[in-house]
């Protein structure tokens, strides 16, 4: 899965494609975003909007890697009504990634550590925390917060 | 039309019906608003949510008349996808209208003044500004400005 | 699962849960949801919402049954951040329900019938739906078409 | 009307004009929306933002042609309160359209045939369908419904 | 302010006046929060909705004591254009709610202590925090995370 | 200020910087918000967004100066959970801009006047009507309709 893969640089370019969505249930937007995230993209998001002739409409954005353009083009076309997309490329300045490994009460749970120019940032993976607390009947917050005292004794033991 | 009507009470009941919609397109919801204002609703919006299984989805509230319920529950069985719609009275707080007109250069335009408690509030009705706009080839803010001109002076005058 | 029995009445009651969220995550809200529609909730639902000091937040919305008001009470309170939420009793006009399997060349897909005052609305399961795109490699409209028309050609030759 | 005209390309290029309105009602940009929609523009829309100060704001997109960059840059400084717009130039991939009429009982409707890479999307026309359910009393989905039927079975008569 | 004020109580009720705005500016309804907040509003908040003729509009919701229903309808039929306000009480189950300080290296900050049923949640007020983080130049998120170190600490004593 | 300093151009060019918050509470988002502000930025809002597993989430989007990237970047990753920021340049069209002062019963207000190819805006300056209304106890609309009637006042003597 390309959210867990390690970084090594601090700017790329991605890919946003974007189409507005005023006739189609949001049951099967739901869906497609289920197989945009399938097939690889890196954010799928809805927004809401408003459109003419009073149409509460929903737009879909897909951030992909520029050259995965055709695969996502043609997905947006397939599990969609819309008879047309757009897209443009931005720019990314982006924090270098590493993965460790933290044993908790609740079991082991992955962290990400993100660096650039001096800040540091430590989270803990979503799935691992989720599986965490509903095995263990407790909230996400419990887990997340077990997570942040591990790391801040190994701070410390240094 | 209702909202033209001059209101001499401060206090009334309104019933607000809701149903969560996320199987129906925009474009078909936006003819349902359609069909609920020529019906008589006070009030009609939508409110865009996110449900279960990632769907962008859209809470539609109809205001009308307590009395008037059967009509807009089945209306909204009719219009929209929905297999059941929620409903509540709530209290209301008003002011008292009245109409007056106003001679501008853009034409007659209606104006509502609405009263409590010495508040007062002039609103020129949007109808008539909107086709003054549209016959003279200005801004809808061209014409509120003049409207409101025509309001300070006969203020004045007094 | 409550979305799928029969239903024979046209009325009846439920409790609608409420809380605004501004100092908890997306992350964390998506996996509140999930622990609450495990329970049984009859629908949850999230309306962005703007709070003071410039907060983006999140009205966290459970409807249930008012008998389950404890709870659904509770799991708010161990999955959010909230330190209170606030409920009502709204009063429903529901449509009565049947199921029904229809046999589609994408395989069988049950299909709600709901009725009320002469309305009937045929609506196919989501999650057989889904089901069957996903094994097929089809969008889900394409199912959804091959099921309307089993139940339009079933319509003709009665 | 654009969105009734034959296409036979694939591909082209679309201008996203765009401001952030903080100082403006509603109702009046209600107004702009059909000024902007009657001079041309591809498509128009809202999305809800929130800006500094605690104000609930609303950002205007128009996409139209690249030429007609400064007709569209003049309507939105003529009919909204902002002043300053920003825009850039996006891709499209868009599918070939052409367009049939279909016989049905509630009349005549247009249908938009879409074509791309063995995709086609058949989209009966909005204002067709809206005009005949209003005719005959009926819900739009009744109208749809009983297109999809008639597209149905020309298609396994042939 | 009451928000950091002890409370005792596990239920009580509160009451929710709403008005729907198409025909004021975000800027001033930025201003009306700010008044409603000051006259001591337990919340006050906005929710996008979509209105008639295509208004991007704005609801606008108040939670007060029942005891205050006059004074905030004033104020809301003061600062914003409505001509009238909705309201209901609404019943709530609430956390019993204590103060405690905590030192930290950014100096002390106030956490509320909420309890019920062995839930306990221990959140860092959120002004002491901000006003931390802007004086030493550091992230909200570095202040929290002192904050909560100091609370797993003296936790860890006991 | 730059909102407040005489304009002579009418064309520029202006960067957008973007990032999709998932995992930040909009309490911090809003602190965000106002390092932003204060550091210059021409603009900073929110849009609300809905992301992969139910997640609320918020858009936060910068408009700056081309030259100030590296700045604001390295303060969206200092003041938000996000590892990555897109951003891209966008051309745009702005109203040249002075400034002037009027005096009324409520003090002295700042005008902005702005022009562009005949259309002429005057916008009284938020903040000291804010400071007019608080200070003289009346609505915002009381004093901007007061700055209104001197405008067009000192029109007519001319
Ligand atoms: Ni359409
Ligand atoms: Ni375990
Ligand atoms: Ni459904
Ligand atoms: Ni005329
Ligand atoms: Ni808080
Ligand atoms: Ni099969
Ligand atoms: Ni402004
Ligand atoms: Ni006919
Ligand atoms: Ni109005
Ligand atoms: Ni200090
Ligand atoms: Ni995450
Ligand atoms: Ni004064």
């Amino acid at each position: 899965k390309k959210s867990r893969q390690t970084v090594n640089t601090d700017h790329d370019e991605v890919l946003l494609i974007e189409a507005n969505l005023d006739d189609q249930s949001g049951e099967s937007l739901g869906f497609a975003m289920d197989q945009l995230i399938d097939a690889g993209a890196f954010d799928v998001f809805f927004t809401p909007i408003y459109m003419k002739k009073n149409r509460p409409a929903c737009k879909l954005s897909v951030l992909c890697a520029p050259e995965e353009r055709d695969t996502f083009v043609n997905l947006l076309l397939k599990h969609t009504s819309t008879i047309g997309v757009r897209y443009q490329v931005m720019q990314r300045s982006i924090m270098q990634r590493q993965f460790k490994k933290v044993e908790t009460k609740f079991g082991t749970i992955r962290v990400k550590v993100a660096r650039r120019d001096g800040v540091v940032k430590q989270t803990a993976e979503y799935d691992d925390c989720a599986c965490a607390a509903r095995t263990h009947g407790v909230s996400l917050a419990a887990v997340e917060q077990e997570v942040r005292r591990q790391l801040s004794d190994s701070l410390n033991q240094n």
